[in-house]
């Protein structure tokens, strides 16, 4: 398997909300550099991409390249949070796992969409009042 | 010449602060998907360009693939504002130009480092007076 196939095995996994599944291609020992920071290990990753599962409405691949190594999956995403969040996933694989990750995505809109909801939210509690 | 080729020449013109160079790899009527909206047309293009390239200290070169008319160049940035700022940059070329581009960065890191220097300025303004 190419890195490209184990990369693409893992992406159709998570964009079909199976987990578990997406798991069986991360290392147990992964390190992943997202725009937040660093993860390392399996269950952090897990931990990182469950509640990103859990708001997923679609996904589209735009594409998908690699060699025996390393590979690089780019794909928009719509949740339920933001209409479209494009990403780009360079993975290094041994062994037929992910070991490392290079994650990159904007999370300005996401970061604005929360603050818009707590607004919202906020201002229901104090209209409630 | 292969759509990575063209990428990766574009990439090494702007990260070697040749813009000129650059430009001549981008169509004049390239469509840019950039995190804070669509470009359209080459001027637009170097003006979105043009200040970041300003900035530039150094970049590192991750993972650059591609087929006959798309490519994917994934990249480190450290920038005047931002120490790190991974990009991803996935284009279609047709005859030796970059026609579309789907840029992807986190613009959060920029817009931090951007408020943080206003604040700076402004308290600097405010104790001057």
């Amino acid at each position: 398997m190419t890195a490209v196939t184990v990369a693409l095995d893992y992406h159709h996994a998570w964009t079909g909300k199976d987990l578990d599944l997406a798991m069986s291609f991360i290392a147990p020992d992964i390190v992943c550099d997202a725009p937040a920071g660093r993860i390392e290990g399996a269950e952090g990753y897990r931990a990182f991409m469950a509640p990103f599962v859990q708001m997923l409405v679609r996904t589209d691949l735009i594409a998908a390249f690699g060699d025996d190594e390393q590979a690089v999956v780019v794909y928009d995403t719509e949740t339920t949070l933001v209409p479209s969040g494009p990403a780009a996933e360079c993975v290094t694989v041994r062994d037929g796992k992910i070991v490392y990750s290079r994650f990159i995505f904007d999370r300005l809109p996401f970061e604005s969409a929360r603050q818009a909801r707590a607004a919202t939210s906020q201002g229901r509690r104090t209209g409630s009042t």
